[in-house]
């Protein structure tokens, strides 16, 4: 039956006010629009930023469906969409790549400026919304909300991938993994021999130390205050696991005495201002780099001690690992078929999508490091 | 007559206390130990950081010599020193290269943990001074104090440049050219076509300007609160000169508004925390890249708002523009003199000795992008 043209009735995730637990809803999916796509979700990954999201962190309107870290198949095109088609295998994309801003025209930009993060509307480009609830409209989130059987995307947020992906698991590969190995990769490009160290083990730390472990690092210091998730970290390839609650001083001096002279490359895979503060101050005083990947809470401030920064220190604040989404994540895929990375140890949990609640319980437990949500 | 074993008297300027003149003295300088060198200066700048030591920005030790962007030429040299003779033409660093500490072995490393300006003890590497003026210890600044005839350097903080340099204009590549020069084309490698914004259009901000040109940046925006010097950076390649008090807005705002999008290229040259917010905040918030050049004071607080740090900006502090001084100062001495970098127009007044005090007005009004001592 050919459905493209017509509403479609599914259940969705919606968060009806922030802090309030999600609800699985019947909704209202409309057609896609022109330069939209439709797509029947496969799975999803629970990523921190959602956890942000429904904590009102982000400044969003509510009611809305949130997720971000699908895999699915097109369901229909609107008018004028050429870059995938009805059956594709495809991912969406937080970070989307209009090819035609200032970001996307530079070399080094990803950060397009149709992008939905921040700030945050909640619509799709034309300011409208593609999701009812019992009559009420419902917001999408980062134009690509995934927690719901069908969500309608921008062109510019989707891309195809390749036929043989195992759609049970690479949605991780629409953000986190390409957010975590890309920025050890692809921006820091993590040279051989290196120290690092990772502060956050949760998803994106995880895929953060996969990057440095195929980049040759010799040392990886993983930080997080969650000690269940150190053996799991420590299979990946962290060499030593720090516990901050377990210090009376600053974990940066541990990870200073430690090294003794600071380490190569500090990321912050949590969004926490001090945590910021800590790698940076991790690093080695001349050549050290700091990676910012988590998101600071709105209106946070990150205050750095000025004189020193003379020494030759770098901050760089990376998303989705610098890549350029729709030209870079479906190679992320192909070489994920063909074992060039192993993202399967990311994956600790699948659930059925009407498990969403014990999947958030996973999650903020720490005992996942990605359960990803199967519909 | 043999003058190496013999303690030298001559003529120094003493700062004896912080925020006090400077008193141009008869000192004594004591022969140079096992690993030093002593030299008889030629010329020396008057570079920003040396008007923070005056004013007691660095927590230094007074009473001292200040000085540090100096040519001389070897006078004599301590036990073990090979890498330079008397007679040798020489530069003063302020930044040494020790080659044996983790920032000198490092491939991008250049803030060698020998160096003597964070902290400043005012010593020489065994802790005890060489100057005495009335029977009192004189401490030296950063290893290299050049206000004065005489003044012994570690043989690491120390280089000789080529026999044909013109010794009363080369003391600017000691400090003020590499440090600016170097960040915008060594450090920031700024791209042709690009925009940059300059804050600060002193000797290093100049300097600065004469790299962004050197590499072809089509827009090079100058900022600072003295007008004066607005004729002078536009010679030297400023296509649009700002002095933030013309505006109301926050001077960002208005080069966010110039370029539409923000630059490439942000250079901070004063030591300020709010000049450097400023630069960091006038960066395109995906690519572009804020370059700390300037000292600040310390204790100050460099405060970004944290969230939008994931854009993807880099924020870079810069100490002599990245180079390893004694591996690569010499070259962009030979540089000059063959014509491949300019560095005349920067020196726009050339004053004896004795007239510190006229020299230091001109700095202070702003009259001067350098103005060099000649002894």
């Amino acid at each position: 039956m050919d459905t493209s043209e017509k509403i479609l009735t599914c259940r969705a995730a919606i968060a009806w006010a922030k802090n309030s637990p999600l609800s699985i809803e019947e909704v209202q999916v409309e057609p896609p629009k022109a330069g939209e796509v439709r797509i029947k979700l496969m799975s999803s990954g629970i990523c921190g930023s959602d956890d942000h999201v429904l904590k009102g962190e982000f400044q969003m309107n509510f009611p809305l469906i949130p997720g971000h870290e699908g895999a699915g198949i097109v369901e229909s095109i609107g008018d004028g969409v050429c870059s995938v088609k009805p059956g594709d295998k495809v991912l969406t994309l937080i970070i989307p790549q209009c090819r035609e801003c200032s970001s996307c025209l530079h070399p080094k930009g990803n950060f397009c400026e149709k992008q939905d993060v921040l700030p945050c509307h909640g619509s799709m480009l034309d300011g409208t919304c593609r999701f009812t609830c019992k009559g009420e409209k419902i917001y999408h989130s980062f134009l690509v909300s995934t927690f719901t059987e069908y969500t309608v995307v921008p062109e510019i947020a989707v891309v195809k991938i390749d036929d043989a992906a195992p759609m049970d698991k690479v949605c991780l590969i629409s953000c986190g993994v390409p957010t975590g190995y890309g920025a050890a990769v692809n921006s820091a490009k993590v040279t051989p021999g290196s120290t690092c160290v990772v502060f956050g083990l949760g998803g994106v730390g995880s895929a953060i130390v996969l990057g440095c472990k195929a980049s040759g690092a010799s040392r990886i210091i993983g930080v997080d205050i969650n000690e269940e998730k150190f053996p799991r970290a420590k299979a990946l390839g962290v060499t030593d696991c720090l516990n901050p609650q377990n210090f009376k001083k600053p974990i940066q001096e541990v990870v200073m005495e430690m090294t003794g002279i600071g380490v190569d490359f500090a990321f912050e895979a949590i969004g926490n201002p001090d945590a910021m503060i800590s790698a940076w101050d991790s690093c080695h005083k001349s050549y050290g780099v700091c990676l910012i990947v988590g998101v600071a809470p709105l209106k946070s401030k990150l205050s750095l001690e000025a004189t020193m920064i003379i020494s030759g220190r770098t901050m760089k604040g990376v998303c989705l690992g610098d890549y350029k989404t729709r030209d870079c994540i479906p190679q992320i895929v192909t070489d994920y078929l063909q074992n060039k990375i192993n993202i399967d140890p990311l994956i600790t949990h699948q659930l059925p999508f009407d498990q969403l609640h014990e999947a958030l319980k996973l999650y903020h437990a720490g005992k996942a490091i990605r359960c990803v949500l199967l519909f």
